[in-house]
């Protein structure tokens, strides 16, 4: 059941689509409704906060993309999309601003949906173990109280009023190769050309920003891709998609047309003086469209024909929280402050002034109060809806597809996000490093992605930032070869992180042709997910709730129906622990065609796993069917499945088609 | 046996106390020998390296305080002292350069030590997964190839040949509160007073940088500590030491007698022109004593009497990597290049490029090309002997103290250090941060440490930098209860994090009680291990060499030759698996009078564990000393001690004294 109550007036998200009248608006009444549901909450008006009693065996998922466990409890969170490339556990916010929570005990389970899309701040057990705490900036929000038998009928509730999630085109479950960036085509063919050498699965190569003209949105660069539409037409003969990035910001420059049509028209986020802000990115100076305008969602939307027109069917949106290098009125204060730090003996006090006054240029908070947005007719400060920019710019291409588009699905996802956003693309986890502390991240933020319903989802497989090891890039597809998006991408300035870079490539060949003998399956639930509003990758508990241990679990989860995974995630590591709720069979893949299979019984077991094998568990009665692989996720087929199956399961399966 | 081989003409780092013939120097000969004894090693001499083969079941132990885990496979490793505040899996140094090796496989175990002040990389099958490849700056280096029966036979040669570690004052075993800083007597009295009140046992509360009038080294700012000698007396009357921080650099300041007879004497490293450099740390600019010169170490160490006339008896030097904020010519530069981005449209290149001029202005590395030293009589430009710089700072008070307190040990632990250094004084290990994986990264550092010779050693209890909270706190326990420095310590502008800022006091109270309790057996293991150069935290590997399973457990350590440690280092775990070599006795401590004991068999085992919970494991037919808390380990009493003993152990151990 879902309870609808109002505090204050807020900004209207779009982020519902089933209309639930409202309950209460009055802060004393409100508290006196949810104290009944959820015993001890306290509505604190004064401190513009929500209080909530947290008992000892209350677990706390959701808020989608953050850091640290599955488990929320003992950090502070913020709402506050944010373009950070250090995923720390310090952290409080990342790219996202995903407001669900889902709290459980083995008693009752209740979720909770604060939909307001400014600065909001979770303190889950932080301050006090045994409270959570929701402090809003300014105290107004659609407040969701979601109550249901366990955690599935919660999240199933919850994803009914946020409305369904989007599909990606199935390719999109292929293999897709990265960098910042392949620089010309004859870079682009010798990934495709390498790969294909290999023997490698192969659907997708990204174009990062390079392959722009100066970093310019809907244009090419011809000295690098003179052909562009051609060179889109050889790679799709050869099966791979191009996948170009757009970004947030649009280059100030004389001549360029999406800047001089988004001038004439006014398109552009303004300073409270009303001329059009300025602020840099890549190009260095660009204006921000404003997204939160349907008018100005549809004119951007339609840009992107530019790339749809020349055979481009997929892209992802990026440094849209949006990411801001410096504003230029904050530069040019900057410029003048440096002066009076020269010929000065800069101590601790003045030094680190200093260096933070060139430290603090990019993402400064100020800069998000130096503009204005135009939302459903009012002028409203940046801040106060920060975090439905991304969201909007997802949502003008969403849009556009449907209008261009009709009839073939196109692939979109984006960095940062809001709920509502996923019902227009996926998301990918951002700018991580390749740490071994980010395949456990990566594992653990999936489900509270799913929960908020963000179901295409994935993080860059062996790290973007920092240098990959091989056995680092091996043990990441214990858990990528089961995310929806299965991506390798890695920064500029890093170790070449390719597959075929690594000594041991035909290691890498046979888990990734596993992939592809998985796609079917792992389509098939990801549909089923979509469909009925469910989760395509599931924490133990949801399963498993009178279990004590497995409620704990924080690195395996169940993926559909039929399996759990449980990656190593430890350099050097020659196994892991794993706890098995029911007995399971084990398979320990090398390859689709090659693996073990050993039944276990319930309870602990250390789970020996050389570098090139995955771990996978089948569930009693349940069947994982197993495609025989081929190059590209298009030439698969279905009459060549094969069946594993544990316990009385019958050798089929109903396979979703796209 | 060690077997030494010198390439080319290294500078003596006086780190080997006893003198082993050379026994080749001609690089194809050091070959020969070297492949005789481990197959497969090549001297590069075009590539200034060596090259050492990997075997599958090789282990790669040592480097002392470094990321990741014990087994250094697959990373890349610089010996190259910094000051970096962010321990991250992706740094190549730390503060430390400790090139000490220890190679093991069930087969066979050699160690390495390349003795050379300068830079060192150690690829340790981070490019190849099957070569450890050894790079140096300058071809110039005393190699030592340590043979032996077993590990530990291994560490004992090497600690013979660097000499006897430092041992502190037993009073240094207890437990010390830092934070940056104390600003006054009053806020130090408080600590001691809101400790006292909880019940919580303390030796030491430590005096950071803000204790100085102006971060000038040897002097006590009168506003805060107006009557210092009386307020060291009245806290160690209440049975507190004070532990001022002495930073390497010396302010430049007419009138202030370090600076004025550093001067005179020409005691402070100069550039190439002979002037004496400029640097900045704390109080903006400082010159940087030549500790290398003997005559400079005895003049810097004789300030120290500074405070110990006061009553001081323990000291931290800090900043002696040496941390450079800036020096005076870079800054100079760095303005003059600021110039040319005013005004101009900065993208992705210049915006950079800019921000980067300032970024990179603290601990340069040009900046340690900018200043020489006095080296054995010959000037050597500083990044030639980096290394060295915050061991002789350590070495100069070590050698003071054996001078000015012949009687009377003195505490001394540094941050910086190098082989040698281990014989004047401890390190912590720098600033660390409140993250979980830090408590990982702890005990994951100590057993190396031990190898290299560093036995007293702890890291900041509870994270310096970044926000702790009240469990990240009590779960840190389950480590530093068990190192031989055991200290709280933050950064300014964080939480506070003292044990009675916590909701759950009493379980702190309990919890340091046992650490009390504990000393009598701890002290008494640690000094064995410095007097027989052996080890007081050991990895599971060197007791269980034919293990398999044990040889790669890595969050789990032997301390001294009763117990093991198990610590939970994940945020809302309830337990962890703890693998047992042999048959073991679980004390599952709340505090010294208050565990569960329960007799586990060999093999594999999930331990539930509270928050307030710490497991040892007492190992068979040995004996663990527990003493009856005190508030201060003066008053610890012999005749008090309980034994728990296991198996067919004598309730009996022999102590050592002070």
């Amino acid at each position: 059941m879902i309870r609808h109550f109002r505090i204050g007036s807020p900004i209207e998200t779009e982020s519902v689509v089933r209309q639930v009248a409202v309950e209460e608006t009055e802060p004393g009444r409100i508290q006196e409704k949810l104290a009944q549901a959820v015993p001890g909450t306290k509505v604190l008006a004064a401190d513009k906060a929500l209080s909530f009693a947290l008992g000892d065996g209350d677990i706390v998922y959701g808020l989608g993309e953050t850091v640290r466990g599955m488990n929320k409890r003992g950090w502070l969170y913020q709402s506050n999309c944010s373009d950070d490339p250090y995923h720390l556990e310090e952290k409080h916010s990342l790219y996202a601003a995903q407001n669900f929570l889902l709290v459980t005990s083995k008693e009752r389970s209740y979720g909770l949906y604060v939909d307001t899309p400014g600065l909001v701040t979770f303190d889950i057990g932080y301050t006090k173990q045994g409270e959570m705490r929701i402090a809003l900036e300014d105290f107004d929000a659609e407040l969701y109280l979601v109550t249901g038998e366990d955690c599935r009928e919660i999240v199933r509730e919850f994803r009914e009023l946020i409305g369904p999630s989007y599909i990606p085109p199935k390719w999109a479950f292929g293999f897709g190769q990265s960098r910042w960036s392949y620089m010309t085509e004859d870079e682009v063919r010798e990934v495709a050309d390498r790969y294909q050498e290999a023997g490698v699965p192969l659907d997708s190569i990204y174009l990062d920003i390079d392959y722009m003209e100066r970093y310019k949105d809907f244009t090419v660069d011809p000295e690098k891709f003179p052909e562009f539409s051609d060179f889109v037409r050889e790679m799709k003969e050869r099966g791979i998609h191009l996948i170009p990035i757009i970004d947030a910001g649009v280059k100030i420059e004389e001549g360029y047309p999406v800047y001089e049509e988004g001038k004439e028209k006014g398109y552009f986020c303004k300073k409270e003086d009303g001329t059009d802000l300025v602020a840099a990115v890549w190009p260095g100076r660009v204006h921000f469209p404003d997204f939160l305008r349907p008018e100005v969602r549809e004119w951007f939307g339609n840009w992107y024909s530019f790339l749809l027109d020349q055979g481009i069917d997929g892209f992802w949106n990026d440094m849209n929280e949006p990411a801001i290098f410096y504003t230029e009125d904050h530069l040019n204060e900057v410029f003048e402050q440096i002066e009076d730090y020269k010929g000065k003996n800069l101590d601790i006090q003045s030094f680190f002034e200093f260096k933070g006054l060139v430290g603090t240029l990019d993402n400064n908070p100020e800069d998000y109060r130096r503009f204005y947005h135009d939302c459903h007719g009012k002028k409203v400060r940046h801040d106060k809806v920060h975090n439905l920019f991304g969201y909007n710019m997802t949502r003008a291409a969403g849009e556009a597809f449907e209008r261009l588009s009709p009839d073939k699905k196109i692939l979109m996802f984006s960095r940062s996000s809001y709920i509502g956003m996923h019902r227009y693309g996926g998301i990918w986890t951002g700018d991580n490093r390749s740490w071994w502390s980010h395949i456990l991240l990566n594992l653990q933020q999936l489900p509270a992605l799913n929960m908020c319903g963000f179901l295409y989802s994935g993080a860059d497989t062996g790290g973007f930032s920092a240098d990959c090891t091989e056995d680092l890039a091996m043990r990441w597809l214990g858990v990528s070869l089961f995310t929806p998006l299965f991506r390798n991408h890695a920064a500029m300035g890093t170790r070449r992180q390719e597959f075929y870079q690594f000594e041991r490539t035909q290691d890498f060949r046979r888990l990734i042709e596993l992939r592809y003998a998985l796609v079917p399956y792992l389509y098939s639930e990801f549909r089923k997910a979509a469909e009925k509003n469910g989760m395509y990758i599931e924490p133990l508990l949801f399963a498993y709730p009178q279990d004590e241990r497995a409620r704990g679990i924080e690195d395996q989860v169940l993926v559909g129906e039929s399996i759990m995974i449980a990656p190593v995630y430890v350099q050097n590591a020659a196994g892991r622990y794993v706890y098995l709720p029911e007995e399971m069979k084990l398979l320990r893949f090398r390859g689709w065609d090659d693996y073990d299979e050993e039944e276990l019984g319930a309870g602990d077991h250390y789970v020996p796993a050389r570098l090139n094998e995955v771990l996978v568990f089948l569930r009693k009665g349940k069947c994982l069917p197993l495609a025989k692989p081929a190059m590209h996720v298009s030439e698969l087929r279905e009459e060549e499945i094969r069946y594993l199956t544990y316990g009385d399961a019958a050798p089929e399966y109903t396979f979703y088609e796209e």
